[in-house]
């Protein structure tokens, strides 16, 4: 089984890891990072680079396609040669998924079209425009489509399809080698939990953390 | 206030990249990936390579340190390079940190000697090799070292961090930027919640898991 996960510039890491690091614990799978052109891609904000092994032209079809959010996500809207892999990749695919406002990338791309799906909570009412019906779900199935809230989701969603593709005995088994008993040491996950104030300032500051016209 | 993330061949991304994602965020900081040489770094199964910006020579005395686990924590407990590069920064640090078997490094750079500390439930028992004593917490603090638990622990860790640092409303805004608001599809992420012949599974691939003698 290939996994094929997405990686542009200024990508948020967490996006695209939490997936690698449960779907890339499925017996007899092969995960790859495809990019435009191969090589060093940098995250959001700079400091960390994740390398394309291969380009998305290498890797036509995959059986997985995770595709991450980040700022960078919004100058890839319009970026047909992603697009186009997307809907090509798409065509073959067991499991097309996204994290974050990646889903808006596979929006874009035409996919969710009249499709339950999510994104980060910032982003979320953006997926109307592309005839997708927003939820406030973590992990949103529809079909072959995950899609999965914001950054830190991606683990939920991975190992969700963990279970899916290999069974709730090797999902648990995955959970228990990465020790995912989470205990945030807050409360503040969601809007709906945390501070208004604290939900105030990100709202304020949502062009910068998610870089621009997705949210306005 | 310089950060910076050691990596190693074979370390565990999510290791690295959940700390990465919360400290990250942290206003006037700076995350730098410091290996023995620089250049991209594999990670335990291959398939993804982080890039290690400067050498561990280049950065003598972050603010925070951070140190990974993964497969090949056990090569590195020989890296005479890196143990000395760790006391040396751990000499001006505000903060040691850890994740999974990466506290097995700080305690064999004889830093934990004495202290409360954690890391991969399957490892845990070998601090005492080292003087220190293991606890079942996900995130022990013991003055400025402050070591997680397995693998995913480091999202934790990292927002703990965050509050020490800069209070609890900017660590609240870090877990509601990245959505940190974990509904995992299974309760298996400890030795204790896990179905028994999950945990069995999993104690008899140790080696595999961990990488070999850390584990018996």
């Amino acid at each position: 089984m290939q996994i094929a996960i997405v990686l542009f510039d200024r990508f948020t890491a967490l996006d695209a890891v939490g997936p690698y690091e449960t779907l890339g614990r499925l017996p007899d799978s092969e995960v790859v990072f495809v990019a435009d052109r191969t090589g060093p891609v940098r995250s959001d904000n700079g400091s960390l680079a994740l390398t394309a092994d291969r380009t998305l032209r290498d890797v036509p079809a995959p059986d997985v396609v995770v595709v991450p959010g980040g700022p960078g996500q919004t100058p890839q809207m319009a970026n047909e040669t992603l697009l186009d892999w997307i809907r090509t990749a798409d065509a073959t695919s067991t499991w097309t998924t996204s994290v974050c406002t990646g889903s808006l990338l596979l929006a874009a791309a035409g996919l969710l079209e009249g499709r339950r799906a999510t994104s980060h909570w910032l982003a979320l009412e953006e997926l109307r425009r592309f005839g997708a019906e927003p939820t406030g779900e973590r992990v949103v199935t529809d079909g072959k489509y995950v899609t999965a809230a914001g950054v830190s989701s991606g683990v939920d969603m991975g190992l969700t399809l963990v279970g899916r593709i290999s069974g709730d005995a090797v999902a648990q088994a995955v959970q228990l080698g990465i020790e995912y008993d989470p205990q945030p040491p807050y409360d503040a996950g969601s809007p709906q939990k945390a501070p208004a104030e604290v939900v105030a300032l990100l709202r304020s500051r949502s062009r910068f953390i998610l870089g621009g016209e997705t949210t306005t």
